[in-house]
């Protein structure tokens, strides 16, 4: 096992992510410390100021030694606008190795816009998007299409910059709101490409479209606490930014959602997301909770362990290896699922688009016995709600937990309620027939001996026929699995016959 | 690392545990099966009915084969009162081992009780107390002083035999419901020792006592979906009583918390605990779902590995096990707030009876980072909630729980309304204190390297002066526990010094 202390030296804030990767390359985060250092707060010309180039000394300082008492084996620690911009970047660096030991990597922007595109790549399922990575100092746009970065810049502002050169930390004027949406307009006509994208999603990475994606929860009382994935609508983006724009600055903090330290800063970067939005014609806008650490860490996996292939595939193994789920049991239960899923797919009706919501559940139904045995199924709800899935939209996180919460429940009733801005009626159906093969399929591995090879299924107007394959006739796994047969007929309106 | 498969063929069901027992003696339950066998429908003469005898054989069969594929290292079979009590005793024991390969343990009646004595004792903190464990084909009594058992006696009746003998296993006549009492009084005035006790709790152990738990939660829609420890006045038993025997049969099913397989032979078996409370005057009801199984564990780790010594400290540290938790910072936190726990108590005035609420809240504030790193106070909230810590009652598992998730929190408000059954506006008050000194503690061991030695408290009317110790300056640490400075003063009106 790796445990990784990676640093972060930002323009508003410093942090460290403490990261244990395992041997095969699965990894948890097992700590994260976040300073408010605030190095790109620098003089005219970029220098960096000496009380800030201090308390960023103390910090690290204070990182290190959390880095030793955990028994850290390596430190990763890379700088972004602030040092990059600053004439004194070579005497930080220099000054940060001298007191700390700790050697900082700063890194041009073209290596921060990959890193941040690292992270969202391997945690979402885009095939495409343009990537807005909104730092204090710089903010970094990615073009990508197919898992191949199109096109990428590093822009020379970030959210301190704004709030000071245009004086909105505070209250905002009508002028100040003008010549900041006139000065964004202007960077973004200077990358050619920008104008030329279409029919893409923004990809938000960094505190404020986290904010924002905090902020409109809040407005919609959204049930889900996950801030990845989130998907906000670019015209909530625009009300956000208008009731910000009017009120006082002593009102904002009345907004829920943005925290007090970040009511300075917001606004510009605020405007900086919804004037990108405007200026591409975007409609809609996925919040990242995964960025540049995030990107650092897929980096190590891939250099020194594996490839991740498959953003979904590779997180619920991760979260396998975490809950010491049975693997052998899981892949069987999957196996035979899938496989009744697409023979009976014209008679159960579940979507094709259901698959990853069966895989993740199937996977992931035993999840819970890690928590305690007992109401396991329940627990597997909680783990698959929070343990941050990678690859699924919120809709089929909802849908995994709920499938997987009743594969012990003989009687099949769903309470939804809860969720009916993110579930329809048709999802909850789904949910209860995924459900009902995953009970099945637990059935036909009773023993847990993979002693089912194979199933095959055919039916008719009156009944379902499904034919297991194994060495022996398996009594046992049958009986058990014909307690559904109730629920598999009053579904289908077929008898139920396993043989 | 063992992993055991423990049987247990009751009279009833029969039942197979699979649990992990690693070297330290920590324990998890993996997986469990039951098939309702019914060995204890005998012929008048208590010889086991062949065809029971068939079913018996097919489900060991089964548990065989499930030790094998999950690689069980050890086998532990116990049969019960049916098989105790057959005159073909012998000739099942040699066909089991014949046809399976299991030894079959037959448990003498003095040996039941011990076990569900260990069961109890080593999951709740009661220091005296009347266990009541009832099984299909005898009832267990054992009485219980400061960890010592100072007399037991199993009676030849259980559930099974009840509803059979007094014809109650449907709609039940006044005669029947007589006939049953007189019968069961005439039981307990052969045990000469029942009359004596005075003042002590009943401790129920089995399917029957957790039903009426679980019947009585639903009346009374209990917030927790906990049965052990779960506290029960006699009366609402007499009621629970009352209302089965008023019922026709066909309307039992129709009571929530009661299961079909249960209904025939709920009444018999509920009749029994309400006549043994009426005997001997008890009024509380403690329901322990922890029985013959888990004795049979607490006795394997005891033997094998180490000597239980507290409940609270064995079941934390087992979870602690589980959940990988950080051992060292945990109890670095603990060893803080528990020193100033003492030494400010007269100023925070946090009854000394929350001890174990800090322990807990304390050894486990973090657990829930191994859902995810995010958000994990929440975890930690659901952890504590539901991964069955034993030796608390349920008022200090959620004060506990909601301590814990407090930790992290910069406002200290608690939302308690849900839980107003179970905890006070004293109790609220206590988290809100407790959550405190964690968040005091865990700023102290910022670095997680032990740093701060000892902690030694003084307060006078207006202030209260936290000194720490350490080989050097902590800055980093008070500047952290600083940040608390606010609640502290708003709780205690004192202003907060750390030096």
């Amino acid at each position: 096992m790796n445990r990784l202390g990676i640093i972060d030296i930002g323009s508003n804030s410093v942090r460290l992510v403490i990261v244990d990767v395992d041997n095969e390359g699965y990894f948890s985060i097992i700590n994260e410390f976040k300073e408010t250092v605030r190095l790109g707060d620098t003089d005219k010309n970029s220098v960096l100021k000496p009380e800030r180039v201090q308390k960023a000394l103390y910090t690290l300082q204070t990182f290190k030694t959390i880095c030793e008492a955990v028994r850290a084996d390596r430190i990763i620690c890379v700088a972004t606008a602030a040092v990059r911009k600053a004439p004194n970047q070579q005497e930080f660096v220099d000054t940060v190795r001298k007191n700390t030991g700790i050697d900082v990597d700063v890194l041009q922007g073209s290596k921060e816009a990959i890193f941040a595109y690292y992270g969202v790549i391997h945690s979402m399922n885009e095939k495409k998007g343009l990537i807005m990575d909104i730092g204090g100092g710089s903010t970094e746009l990615v073009h990508f299409e197919d898992h191949m970065v199109k096109n990428s810049i590093s822009l020379p502002f970030g959210s301190i910059d704004l709030a000071k050169k245009f004086d909105v930390s505070g209250s905002v004027s009508y002028e100040n709101a003008q010549k900041l949406k006139e000065f964004l307009f202007a960077q973004f006509d200077n990358v050619p490409w920008l104008k030329k994208l279409k029919d893409l999603p923004l990809i938000g990475v960094g505190g404020t479209i986290r904010t924002i994606g905090k902020i409109d929860k809040k407005f919609r009382q959204y049930p889900l606490n996950l801030a990845h994935n989130y998907k906000i609508h670019s015209q909530n983006v625009h009300n956000i930014y208008s009731i910000v724009k009017e009120k006082p600055a002593e009102k904002r903090t009345k907004i829920k959602g943005l925290s007090k330290d970040r009511t300075d800063i917001f606004f510009g970067a605020c405007a900086a997301v919804w004037h990108l939005l405007e200026y591409c014609s975007i409609k809609n806008v996925i919040v990242s909770g995964s960025g540049i650490r995030e990107g650092l860490i897929y980096d190590f996996i891939e250099k020194n362990h594996r490839p991740i292939e498959n953003v979904l595939d590779f997180s619920i193994e991760n979260i396998m290896a975490k809950f010491k789920v049975d693997k052998q049991h899981a892949y069987q239960v999957l196996k035979l699922s899938s496989s009744m899923y697409s023979q009976l797919g014209d008679l159960l009706k579940i979507p094709k688009s259901a698959e990853n919501v069966l895989k993740t559940a199937a996977m992931l139904h035993d999840s819970g016995i890690n928590i305690s045995y007992y109401d396991h199924n329940s627990h597997s709800f909680y783990m698959i709600l929070n343990s941050g899935i990678n690859g699924l939209t919120h809709r089929e996180i909802v849908m995994s937990a709920f499938a997987a919460s009743l594969h012990r429940h003989k009687k099949l009733k769903l309470d939804w309620k809860e969720y009916s801005q993110i579930l329809s009626k048709d999802d909850a159906d789904s949910i209860i027939k995924i459900s009902l093969l995953l009970r099945l399929s637990e059935s036909f591995d009773t023993c847990m001996d993979n002693f089912i090879e194979d199933v095959t299924c055919e039916f008719d107007n009156e009944k379902a026929v499904i034919n297991l394959i194994a060495p022996k006739k398996p009594n046992v796994e049958i009986n058990r699995a014909l307690y559904a047969a109730d629920v598999f007929e009053k579904l289908t309106n077929r008898k139920l016959v396993i043989q």
